[in-house]
Order: C-alpha cells, then sequence, then structure tokens
C-alpha cells in the first residue's frame, strides 16, 4: 500500500517524496490532498467564469490571477498572437500600459517557442541562459529563475501562450503542470465564446444542433 | 489537526465520516484522495474534449459516459431544452431510438423543475414518490429509486438537465454533487462552442477581441 501511494506522489509531484521520507504517511496525504483540492477549486471557479457574462478582459484577469495564486508564482503573464506577434493581453502583475503593448516576434524566444511548437515548457532554474530564451521586452518577467509555459489551445490550434514565472529557482510539480495544460485549453474555448452574441444563444436550437451533428459524423465515418 | 481532516470530509462527503470511524486516518485520506484524483481526471477530459473538433453527439456520448464512470450510476441522461420541451440528447444507455425522441414537457416532472428552477436535484430514495414526479416516458430510468439532476448553463441561461440514475437509494456525495455542476456548465460551454465555424477562429484577432473587451466593460463602469 506503501509503494502505491509513493507512486502516486511520484506521478504528480517527485520533490515531495524526498522531502517527506520518514513523515507519517498522513501527513503527506493531507499535503497532496490540500493541493488537489486546491486545483480542484481553480477549475471549479474557471467553468464558472466561462457560464457568466463578465468582459473578457475582466475574466482573463481572473484566470492570471487564480493561477498565480496555485502555483505561488512571482507572476502570470498571457499573451495572444496577432499575426506574427505574441501580445500581452493580462498580467497578474496589472500595468495598464503594458497591456496590449508588449509584444514578442512568434519566431523568437522561449515564449515563441512554446506557441510553434504547442509544448508545455518548464525550467527549474536559470532560464535566462536557455539557447531559446532572448531578452526581448523591458518585463521584469524576462529576468526570472524559472519558467512554465504552456499554449493557449482553441480549436485545436494555438492562439496563445500563458507563461508562470518564478524569481527564485522553483522545481514545478505535476499538479502545476496539469493544471497549467488544463487553464491554457479552457482558455481557449473562453475566447472562442466570447464571439457569440448573448441573442444567439437565446434563439439557438441546441437540439437540432446536436442531431444535425450526429448525422454529419456518422455520413463522415462512412 | 484531525479536526480538520473531519470538517474535508464532511464539506465533500457526510457518508465517508461515519463509515471510517476507528479506521486508520490515512486509509480515510486515501480514498478521499483516489476519489478526487478522478474528478481531476473528469474535467481534464472534459477540458480535452472542447478543444477537439469531434462531432458534437459524440463529444456528449463521452461526457455521459465519464459521468456514469464516475457516479457508478445505472445511467446518465441529458437533455436540452427544445421550445417547451426537453428532448433526450445523449444517454450512457444508448438506445438509437430515443435519442432525440424522448420529450418531456418542461412544466412537468423534476427534469422540467430542475430547468425552471436552475437548481441542483439530489434524491437519496424513492425519487418516484417526490411530489414533482410524474412518470412521462417510457425510459426505465423513470422508475429509479435515487436521482440526481442539474441544469445546463450556457451563458448564464439554462438550455438543458443532466440525470445520474441509480436503481437502488444511493446517498449522493459531495464530489458527485460539484463534479456535476461543473459538468453543467461545461456541456453548456461546448454546446456554444459547436456552434463555431473553424475558419471564424482561424481567422479571428483574438488580441482586438480582449482589447475591445476591456474597453466596453470600463464605459459600461462609468
Amino acid at each position: 500500500m506503501g509503494a502505491a501511494v509513493l507512486r502516486l506522489f511520484h506521478r504528480t509531484d517527485p520533490a515531495v517524496t524526498f522531502y517527506n521520507q520518514g513523515v507519517p504517511k498522513s501527513k503527506d496525504l493531507e499535503a497532496k490532498l490540500a493541493t488537489i483540492e486546491k486545483q480542484i477549486g481553480v477549475f471549479q471557479r474557471i467553468s464558472r467564469l466561462m457560464v457568466r457574462e463578465l468582459s473578457l478582459a475582466d475574466t482573463l484577469q481572473s484566470i492570471v490571477n487564480l493561477v498565480s495564486q496555485f502555483t505561488e508564482c512571482d507572476s502570470t503573464l498571457l499573451y495572444l498572437i496577432d499575426s506574427d506577434e505574441l501580445v500581452l493581453c493580462a498580467s497578474s502583475n496589472p500595468n495598464a500600459s503594458q497591456i496590449g503593448r508588449v509584444r514578442l516576434k512568434l519566431e523568437e524566444g522561449l515564449t515563441g517557442w512554446v506557441a510553434r511548437e504547442r509544448k508545455m515548457l518548464a525550467i527549474t532554474a536559470e532560464a535566462y541562459k536557455d539557447p531559446r530564451f532572448r531578452k526581448f521586452s523591458d518585463l521584469q518577467e524576462d529576468n526570472c529563475e524559472s519558467f512554465l509555459s504552456v499554449p493557449v489551445i482553441a480549436r485545436n490550434r494555438v492562439i496563445g501562450v500563458i507563461n508562470v514565472h518564478h524569481r527564485s529557482p522553483h522545481r514545478h510539480t505535476g499538479a502545476e503542470m496539469e493544471l497549467m495544460t488544463t487553464v491554457g485549453e479552457q482558455v481557449g474555448c473562453l475566447l472562442v465564446l466570447a464571439r457569440m452574441a448573448s441573442s444567439t444563444i437565446e434563439e439557438a436550437n441546441h437540439v437540432e444542433l446536436v442531431m444535425a451533428h450526429g448525422h454529419i459524423a456518422r455520413k463522415g465515418e462512412e
């Protein structure tokens, strides 16, 4: 039974296994449970944001704040693609003059690499030494030690990147990496949802839509 | 510390507290952890379904199956509103002849009540004795003992209902109720997302959208 629990910790948080050797097992479990309950809380709050009719800017601001609280990082930045650039659209360190103005080239830097490769990137320390790194902006985040970056996906396409920055070295946990992957998907959905006028939903016949899509799929499979 | 853990169990699963009295605390924690990891797994899988371009009928089918596995229920049914009726659009007991054909009046029955009131309804046993219950269809689910029903919400409006049925009496856990609330929101988002053509997303300028929405919100607040 002990082995099973160790494996559980290994899968989602390798650091905890080492740290907790010799500590009673229930303490490990309590810590793990607290983390995973926080993770569920973030998903539930984002889900609630997705059905409310808030301004998109405010919703994205709430999401970067939730991510910052969960990861206990120094800042969370959300970039969205605008032709060949990534434009800063939300920041947990809000500075009105930077939002919409900080622009990174898609073909350069760690953030551009994540967008192009559609891969998560987790760097524990000395992120600025990564060969993919180049300093492009005046953001203090560009001097950070640790960097976790995930693509924002909408309809199976990369439309942006979310970056979690720690000024000091930080070993990202499995829970943080899992959470960020899902947040990247949820932000993508939110951006698509924001394009739909309320009237379209109110007047929509969802039953017809399901039936029509079902038939299309079946025809496609033939 | 023990009190904190008890409260934790109470909040999400009152039944576990009674069942586990005298059992080592780590066993309680392991059981709780296993449940909550399953819950996270369901959210992550639905999130992945939301960014893929599957047929809507297949996606809804996958979701009712995920809910059935998580709740270990006998069936999960998804109804969507079509004017003054709720139409069966997905079922974990798939019967092609019932999908799109079973129709419940919005002003009648437990399912109609959930749609009208926008409330979750959890009945442990003898659901068929509930004064709001009336048998309308030939579905065997209408004879179930236990019934958990949540509204499907899109853009802050009820557009359907998801029902989880147990043939035998069943005390719904906090985890089940929390999960179903979020699934109701996610299914609502999925139905809105399905209306957007891929080309709209590919050609969309998400940055402009965020900036425009931010300004609109600020104007509205003035």
